[in-house]
Protein backbone atom coordinates (compact mmCIF):
# COMPACT_ATOMS: atom_id res chain seq x y z
CA UNK A 1 0.00 0.00 0.00
CA UNK A 2 1.41 3.45 -1.01
CA UNK A 3 2.56 5.97 1.72
CA UNK A 4 -0.10 8.90 0.76
CA UNK A 5 -0.44 12.29 2.45
CA UNK A 6 -3.41 14.44 0.49
CA UNK A 7 -4.37 13.99 -2.91
CA UNK A 8 -1.36 15.48 -5.54
CA UNK A 9 -1.36 18.23 -7.48
CA UNK A 10 -0.50 16.64 -10.63
CA UNK A 11 -4.05 13.79 -10.34
CA UNK A 12 -5.84 17.13 -9.90
CA UNK A 13 -4.78 18.38 -13.08
CA UNK A 14 -4.76 15.86 -14.78
CA UNK A 15 -8.37 15.21 -13.91
CA UNK A 16 -9.36 19.08 -15.27
CA UNK A 17 -7.44 18.08 -18.22
CA UNK A 18 -9.71 15.16 -19.09
CA UNK A 19 -12.67 17.22 -18.12
CA UNK A 20 -11.90 19.65 -20.15
CA UNK A 21 -10.95 17.14 -23.12
CA UNK A 22 -14.61 15.72 -22.57
CA UNK A 23 -15.69 19.66 -22.95
CA UNK A 24 -13.88 19.71 -26.37
CA UNK A 25 -11.80 22.44 -24.92
CA UNK A 26 -8.35 21.14 -26.62
CA UNK A 27 -5.74 23.88 -26.76
CA UNK A 28 -2.80 23.81 -24.58
CA UNK A 29 -2.80 27.32 -24.12
CA UNK A 30 -6.72 27.68 -23.13
CA UNK A 31 -5.47 24.78 -20.22
CA UNK A 32 -3.40 27.42 -18.54
CA UNK A 33 -5.55 29.73 -18.53
CA UNK A 34 -8.92 27.81 -17.49
CA UNK A 35 -6.95 26.24 -14.99
CA UNK A 36 -5.43 29.55 -13.23
CA UNK A 37 -8.72 31.27 -13.38
CA UNK A 38 -10.75 28.17 -11.71
CA UNK A 39 -8.00 28.27 -8.82
CA UNK A 40 -7.21 31.96 -8.49
CA UNK A 41 -9.85 32.29 -5.74
CA UNK A 42 -7.88 29.41 -3.45
CA UNK A 43 -4.42 31.11 -3.99
CA UNK A 44 -3.33 28.26 -6.39
CA UNK A 45 -1.81 28.94 -9.85
CA UNK A 46 -0.81 26.18 -11.80
CA UNK A 47 2.31 26.38 -13.83
CA UNK A 48 3.11 25.96 -17.50
CA UNK A 49 4.95 23.37 -16.81
CA UNK A 50 3.10 21.43 -14.25
CA UNK A 51 0.15 21.52 -17.44
CA UNK A 52 3.35 20.19 -19.97
CA UNK A 53 4.10 17.40 -17.60
CA UNK A 54 0.55 16.20 -16.65
CA UNK A 55 -0.55 15.94 -20.44
CA UNK A 56 2.93 14.04 -20.91
CA UNK A 57 2.16 11.77 -18.61
CA UNK A 58 -2.03 11.44 -20.20
CA UNK A 59 -0.39 11.25 -23.73
CA UNK A 60 2.12 8.28 -22.20
CA UNK A 61 -0.82 6.60 -20.48
CA UNK A 62 -2.38 6.30 -24.12
CA UNK A 63 -5.18 8.57 -22.75
CA UNK A 64 -4.64 11.30 -24.93
CA UNK A 65 -2.94 12.07 -28.30
CA UNK A 66 -0.92 15.22 -29.74
CA UNK A 67 -2.67 16.55 -33.30
CA UNK A 68 -2.08 19.28 -35.06
CA UNK A 69 -5.10 21.36 -36.93
CA UNK A 70 -5.12 24.32 -38.71
CA UNK A 71 -7.04 27.56 -36.89
CA UNK A 72 -8.04 30.56 -38.25
CA UNK A 73 -6.99 33.06 -40.63
CA UNK A 74 -3.91 35.31 -39.26
CA UNK A 75 -2.10 37.20 -41.05
CA UNK A 76 0.13 35.15 -42.37
CA UNK A 77 -2.57 32.75 -43.42
CA UNK A 78 -3.87 29.76 -41.48
CA UNK A 79 -2.13 28.69 -38.12
CA UNK A 80 -1.32 25.89 -37.17
CA UNK A 81 -1.88 24.61 -33.13
CA UNK A 82 -1.70 21.40 -31.44
CA UNK A 83 -4.26 20.26 -29.69
CA UNK A 84 -4.84 16.75 -27.52
CA UNK A 85 -7.84 13.84 -27.92
CA UNK A 86 -8.98 10.98 -26.85
CA UNK A 87 -7.44 8.02 -27.90
CA UNK A 88 -9.58 4.91 -29.36
CA UNK A 89 -9.75 3.59 -25.82
CA UNK A 90 -8.92 6.76 -24.18
CA UNK A 91 -12.12 7.78 -22.92
CA UNK A 92 -12.84 4.22 -21.20
CA UNK A 93 -9.20 4.55 -19.38
CA UNK A 94 -10.03 8.30 -18.14
CA UNK A 95 -12.98 6.75 -16.52
CA UNK A 96 -11.06 4.70 -14.51
CA UNK A 97 -8.51 7.27 -14.18
CA UNK A 98 -11.15 9.43 -12.81
CA UNK A 99 -12.52 6.50 -10.59
CA UNK A 100 -9.10 6.52 -8.54
CA UNK A 101 -8.72 10.18 -8.33
CA UNK A 102 -12.34 10.70 -6.77
CA UNK A 103 -11.52 7.76 -4.32
CA UNK A 104 -8.18 10.02 -3.55
CA UNK A 105 -9.75 13.01 -2.87
CA UNK A 106 -12.63 11.34 -1.08
CA UNK A 107 -10.14 10.18 1.84
CA UNK A 108 -8.21 13.29 1.33
CA UNK A 109 -11.12 15.31 2.32
CA UNK A 110 -11.56 12.82 5.28
CA UNK A 111 -8.02 13.36 6.41
CA UNK A 112 -8.60 17.06 6.41
CA UNK A 113 -12.26 16.90 8.31
CA UNK A 114 -9.98 14.45 10.64
CA UNK A 115 -7.16 17.23 11.05
CA UNK A 116 -9.67 19.96 11.93
CA UNK A 117 -11.56 17.65 14.71
CA UNK A 118 -8.39 16.31 16.29
CA UNK A 119 -6.75 20.14 16.47
CA UNK A 120 -9.43 22.80 16.92
CA UNK B 1 0.88 35.58 -2.57
CA UNK B 2 2.59 32.41 -2.12
CA UNK B 3 0.99 29.52 -4.49
CA UNK B 4 -0.22 26.55 -2.63
CA UNK B 5 -2.02 23.54 -3.02
CA UNK B 6 -3.50 21.30 -0.36
CA UNK B 7 -2.05 21.89 2.83
CA UNK B 8 1.47 20.84 3.44
CA UNK B 9 2.23 17.47 5.74
CA UNK B 10 4.52 19.30 7.37
CA UNK B 11 2.32 21.85 8.82
CA UNK B 12 -0.19 18.84 9.99
CA UNK B 13 2.76 17.48 11.58
CA UNK B 14 3.66 20.52 13.24
CA UNK B 15 -0.21 21.16 14.28
CA UNK B 16 -0.02 17.71 15.96
CA UNK B 17 3.63 17.57 17.63
CA UNK B 18 1.47 21.23 19.16
CA UNK B 19 -0.89 19.44 20.55
CA UNK B 20 0.65 16.40 21.96
CA UNK B 21 3.28 18.82 24.01
CA UNK B 22 -0.07 20.59 25.19
CA UNK B 23 -1.67 17.70 26.35
CA UNK B 24 2.15 16.95 27.95
CA UNK B 25 3.18 13.31 25.70
CA UNK B 26 6.87 14.75 25.41
CA UNK B 27 8.57 12.42 23.79
CA UNK B 28 9.80 12.10 20.22
CA UNK B 29 9.53 7.94 20.22
CA UNK B 30 5.98 8.71 21.48
CA UNK B 31 5.02 10.98 18.98
CA UNK B 32 6.03 8.91 15.59
CA UNK B 33 3.72 5.73 17.23
CA UNK B 34 0.92 8.34 18.03
CA UNK B 35 0.62 9.80 15.01
CA UNK B 36 1.44 6.30 12.84
CA UNK B 37 -1.88 4.84 14.89
CA UNK B 38 -3.67 8.08 13.86
CA UNK B 39 -3.33 8.62 10.27
CA UNK B 40 -2.83 4.61 9.64
CA UNK B 41 -6.93 4.39 8.93
CA UNK B 42 -6.09 7.04 6.12
CA UNK B 43 -3.04 5.43 4.44
CA UNK B 44 -0.43 7.89 5.25
CA UNK B 45 2.51 6.57 7.37
CA UNK B 46 4.77 9.75 8.35
CA UNK B 47 8.57 8.68 8.69
CA UNK B 48 10.61 9.37 11.77
CA UNK B 49 12.58 11.93 9.89
CA UNK B 50 9.74 13.49 8.63
CA UNK B 51 8.89 13.89 12.55
CA UNK B 52 12.48 14.97 13.37
CA UNK B 53 12.62 17.83 10.74
CA UNK B 54 9.14 19.07 12.14
CA UNK B 55 10.22 18.83 15.51
CA UNK B 56 13.66 20.89 14.48
CA UNK B 57 11.53 23.93 12.95
CA UNK B 58 9.57 24.19 15.87
CA UNK B 59 12.38 24.24 17.73
CA UNK B 60 14.34 26.92 15.54
CA UNK B 61 10.74 29.37 15.65
CA UNK B 62 11.66 29.17 19.46
CA UNK B 63 8.10 27.45 20.30
CA UNK B 64 9.94 24.44 21.80
CA UNK B 65 12.80 23.57 23.57
CA UNK B 66 14.99 20.73 23.50
CA UNK B 67 15.41 18.86 27.18
CA UNK B 68 16.72 16.23 28.76
CA UNK B 69 14.66 14.06 31.86
CA UNK B 70 15.83 11.24 33.57
CA UNK B 71 12.69 8.41 33.41
CA UNK B 72 12.37 4.85 35.41
CA UNK B 73 14.95 2.55 36.50
CA UNK B 74 15.59 0.39 34.28
CA UNK B 75 18.82 -2.54 34.49
CA UNK B 76 20.97 0.23 33.90
CA UNK B 77 20.17 2.34 36.58
CA UNK B 78 17.85 5.93 35.17
CA UNK B 79 17.69 6.38 31.62
CA UNK B 80 18.08 9.40 30.11
CA UNK B 81 15.46 10.44 27.47
CA UNK B 82 15.29 13.92 25.27
CA UNK B 83 11.70 15.81 26.01
CA UNK B 84 10.03 18.48 24.29
CA UNK B 85 8.58 21.52 26.07
CA UNK B 86 6.93 25.14 25.48
CA UNK B 87 9.33 28.11 25.30
CA UNK B 88 8.53 30.90 27.96
CA UNK B 89 6.22 32.46 24.63
CA UNK B 90 6.16 29.24 23.01
CA UNK B 91 2.58 28.40 24.07
CA UNK B 92 1.99 32.16 22.30
CA UNK B 93 3.57 31.28 19.75
CA UNK B 94 1.73 27.71 18.89
CA UNK B 95 -1.76 29.45 18.85
CA UNK B 96 -0.84 31.54 16.30
CA UNK B 97 1.15 29.35 14.24
CA UNK B 98 -2.47 26.93 14.94
CA UNK B 99 -4.54 30.02 13.67
CA UNK B 100 -2.64 29.99 10.12
CA UNK B 101 -2.73 26.73 9.43
CA UNK B 102 -6.35 26.15 10.59
CA UNK B 103 -7.24 29.01 7.87
CA UNK B 104 -4.93 26.79 5.40
CA UNK B 105 -6.71 23.28 5.97
CA UNK B 106 -10.15 25.37 5.37
CA UNK B 107 -8.85 26.66 2.08
CA UNK B 108 -8.06 23.10 1.19
CA UNK B 109 -11.12 21.64 2.46
CA UNK B 110 -13.00 24.44 0.59
CA UNK B 111 -10.59 23.61 -2.95
CA UNK B 112 -11.27 19.45 -3.06
CA UNK B 113 -14.97 20.55 -2.30
CA UNK B 114 -14.85 22.61 -5.69
CA UNK B 115 -12.53 19.82 -7.16
CA UNK B 116 -14.95 17.15 -6.26
CA UNK B 117 -18.02 19.53 -7.73
CA UNK B 118 -16.27 20.44 -10.96
CA UNK B 119 -15.16 17.01 -12.12
CA UNK B 120 -18.34 14.95 -10.39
Amino acid sequence: MPNRFLTKQRAVIKLYLINLVEQNKLYGLQFLQLLRKEFEPYGFRPTHSEIYKSLHELTKEGILYRTKKLKGEGQDGFQEIVIYQFTEDGYEKAKTYKKMVKQDLDRSKHMINKILKDNF
